[in-house]
């Protein structure tokens, strides 16, 4: 059983009881299960017109989830797909109907009408004030006179629920309702079948194809279309409903049938706003879950005019959350891109001794490559001196359009570079260290200390400590040691880079995902790296300050 | 491909678009289409903290689902699972970010991290004040000290949000981010994988399995258990998340992962209610698509210990409609079954004329029986005749306790017995027939009129129509004849009840499901029972003013 449940028999009555626990002492429920599973509204005096809705369970949050003010006063539940029984619609109109009256809108299935219908007369014996309507939305089968009831009901729970909210009369609120009823169109479409609670799912639409027309109870749709797209699926359903709407403003009701994504019920949203109706529709509901068919990966779309007397009791906000609101359908609003998105390249300057260290640094990477390599294939796939020595050389022929006398705007020019030119994590991490290093000088910290706070940014970025197999373990010690001079930050790093050959589980980067046989004897090539580039950094600056 | 989608190239795109034109006005997007996928508040003035995240896409409503006040003030959308460029958070950051500044919100995923991390340098570096939090809520891998960031990111966008909405500064706003990040535990469980835009669904968790520890990518949960219902996987997923909690409140997060039914996760809701930490969940955002995976059967619940302090940021009201609020966890409320639920038992009375009238007809019709199910045999399943008479036999039995005196409870007392008696949809027809009848009969109207007003409710409750090959091509012009005597009623329903056998397409009942061929030249054996009755009622009547 492929289905978060835990018996059939208990599903329904289980589901309802943990929608009530979330809905904040909003609702209640009667006490009657098994057999009456009857959703109220907590705060009800029965000073108004109640609504009564409800039906076969499987259609989530319908009905339940739209009981609240606003909308239904109680919802009466099946099992799924199973009409609820005459005691049960009973019990409903029984607990929320006063002297106000009541209305029961139904969804025109012959189960729902007789145990609703039979139930409004033992009601009205009691001396109770009941009227019913029926909703025929679905246009699927346009020649039974006998339409099913579908997601269009959303709108007569919205509307008549506004109505009754104002403590419109009984028979205003019922005419009201009959005037959506006939005014509203509904047509569904589906990729797949629903899953009945229990059992396997039927496999009955193939590869390729849709339903359309389809009902909210599994039942197969009126035909199979061939399936491409969703602007062609969305064409389909509009030359169905098209046909059966009037000139003049509409709202579109765009219901999820359970198991199509939110990306994909946004791209229909989308479709059926640039559809030839798009014009026609002021106004959407959804796309949301409203009127589901459990798992159904499907939607339907549902119209109804929408005169100027309707706009406010379909825009007036509600309590319950399942009720998406009713949104004007507007165009996409687009801003233009922010400036400053293209780095502005500094004023190149020069710094002959910057310059002459960087060149002399770069060429020093160059001539690890191979070694680098070497060590990177033991544990990885063999190419961190490639990458280092890639960017050393478009380092170096950057070298005469860098600010070079400026070492803020270095640091930050640096930084770009590499985010250009080198690829892969350890090229973003160095340009974060660099231009961290930059905003660190801007503020007014010396070139070690930029440095330092170059590094803290890549550990907060990158998620890597000292210790976890990468080449902080050198570069940590290193900028630690550098105060003291290159000689002492070179043995630094090259002790922390040693002692990657002892970390056998690391934490983070590439080789977290590596075995420590793979790791253990030899170092982390990016921590290598550092140290050779201390070591030669510590020579170099030996070497410069014997020839001053 | 079983999506609604157009093609995996414009996917997002479209689905951004579809979302902003239904946000109502509150949404734009930059005008970087297809790299720079950005979606801002439409109303945002930068005079507050600004608050970005983002990510791949495939977890609608995260994150563009969650812009708007009191939440986040930027999402930058990537590809399908794919993190976003550096410069479409850029452009994010430099479109929201104001002297207040600019807190980022990224989950722990390398990719995100890097991004997100390098455009903050970027802005830093154009002189934009941009903190950045990593969260790392999953406790499903618990040796990793890089978690990854799941559904609990929600919680993060919530309490900073409200900050931010406030008016607080960036470092507090910071400051809240890291606090919740560091108190936030979630864990996952799936039925089943997501299936990849494009791509054929994976099919690697089989039957009786489910995956728990599952990221939001498709990856593979830590662990495939064996699956039996919801309260064992609630228990288990409890089982992970309890040794990661303090004492103290919390706030729940029950989020879809995509693909469980509405009905599904209420009963998840229900369980985690019931689990053995329910005493210490105050609070349950959801059950809903918060942070899913595309189409993935599966469930994640996260929790945050929740102070004092804390409480009016969780609740504070805010403007996206993807996020369901935070409702006290309440144990279900229950209201008594109303009174009147078991219909009154009228004082019996006596009546010999009526008794004897009813006797008589009910006689008339069991006398009936084999013909009527002869004549349903040619179009049905032959057994109108059957319960017809069952209902005679029932009727004639419950003579005793009729109050046949008074002929308002009479009809009604009819109803009654007729829905306890007679099955199917014709019982629930009849007994509306007598109740409303009644119901009639009470409010003044006399016999005749009475039980028009009844056929005038089978009509309404039932949908079918004179004409529609159904009972009441005999009962109407019965009734509507009646008041010129028993004689002209007989031969009107004669006369209906004949015009039935030319009637080939029914319009409703069961008739209307079946061929023309089987129809023609036979009489609607319900039109046909009713012409038999007010035949044997001229007659009677006849010979009742003979023996006068």
């Amino acid at each position: 059983m492929k289905q978060f449940i835990n018996t059939k028999e208990t599903l329904v009555t289980e589901a309802i009881d943990g929608a009530l626990r979330i809905a904040g002492g909003r609702l209640a429920r009667l006490d009657g299960y098994p057999h009456i599973k009857v959703v109220v509204r907590a705060d009800w005096d029965k000073s108004k017109v109640a609504l009564v809705s409800g039906g076969g369970s499987g259609h989530e949050p319908s009905h339940a989830g739209f009981v609240g003010q606003g909308m239904l006063t109680a919802a009466v539940c099946g099992e799924v797909f199973a009409s609820p029984s005459v005691d049960a619609v009973l019990a409903g109109i029984l607990a929320v109907t006063g002297k106000a009256g009541c209305l029961l809108i139904v969804k025109n299935y012959t189960g729902d009408r007789l145990n609703f219908g039979l139930a409004a007369e033992r009601a009205r014996a009691q001396g109770l004030n009941v009227n019913m309507v029926v909703v025929d939305d679905d246009v699927a089968l346009p020649d039974l006179p006998q339409a099913r009831g579908v997601a269009g009901t959303l709108f007569v729970h919205k509307i008549a629920g506004a109505l009754a909210d104002q403590g419109t009369d009984l028979t205003t609120v019922t005419e009201a309702a009959q005037r959506v009823i006939d005014g509203v169109v509904s047509i569904g479409m589906s990729l797949d079948t629903c899953t009945l609670p229990g059992s396997p799912k039927e496999d009955r639409i193939e590869a390729g194809k849709a339903e359309l027309g389809l009902g909210i109870h599994g039942e197969a749709g009126i035909e199979q279309v061939d399936f491409s797209t969703a602007r062609d699926a969305m064409e389909m359903v509009v030359d169905r409903l098209a046909p059966n709407i009037g000139p003049g403003p509409h709202v579109a009701l765009l219901n999820n049938l359970g198991g199509a994504t939110p990306l994909e019920m946004s791209v229909l949203a989308e479709e059926l706003a640039r559809s030839r109706i798009g014009a026609q529709v002021n106004w959407m509901v959804g796309p949301a879950p409203l009127m589901t068919s459990l798992d159904m990966q499907g939607f339907s779309v549902s119209l109804m005019p929408v005169s100027k007397a309707d706009e406010p009791a379909l825009l007036a906000p509600v309590a319950p959350w399942a009720w998406p609101g009713c949104l004007a359908l507007s165009d996409v609003a687009v801003q233009p891109i922010p400036d400053g998105l293209t780095p502005i390249q500094p004023m190149a300057s020069k710094h002959d001794a910057r310059r002459g260290f960087i060149q002399r640094c770069c060429e020093a990477l160059i001539a690890a490559e191979a070694d680098l390599n070497t060590l990177d294939a033991k544990s990885g796939d063999g190419d961190t001196g490639s990458t280092l020595s890639t960017a050393a050389r478009a380092l170096i022929e950057a070298l005469d359009r860098l600010p070079l006398a400026d070492l803020t705007q270095l640091y930050r020019a640096i930084g770009l570079e590499l985010s250009q030119t080198m690829g892969g994590s350890s090229g973003v991490l160095l340009a974060i260290f660099f231009a961290a290093a930059g905003d660190a000088s801007a503020s007014g910290r010396g070139a070690i200390d930029a440095l330092k706070a170059g590094l803290d940014r890549v550990q907060q970025v990158g998620g890597a400590r000292p210790g976890d197999r990468t080449m902080i373990d050198a570069l940590f010690p290193a900028l630690e040691a550098l105060q003291n001079g290159a000689g002492q930050a070179a043995r630094a790093a090259r002790e922390g880079a040693d002692l990657t050959a002892t970390i056998t589980r690391a934490k983070a980067g590439r080789a977290s995902y590596i075995g420590e046989d793979k790791l253990a004897g030899h170092n982390d090539p990016g921590a290598e790296a550092v140290a050779r580039l201390f070591e030669f950094i510590a020579t170099d600056s030996q070497r410069a300050s014997e020839t001053a």
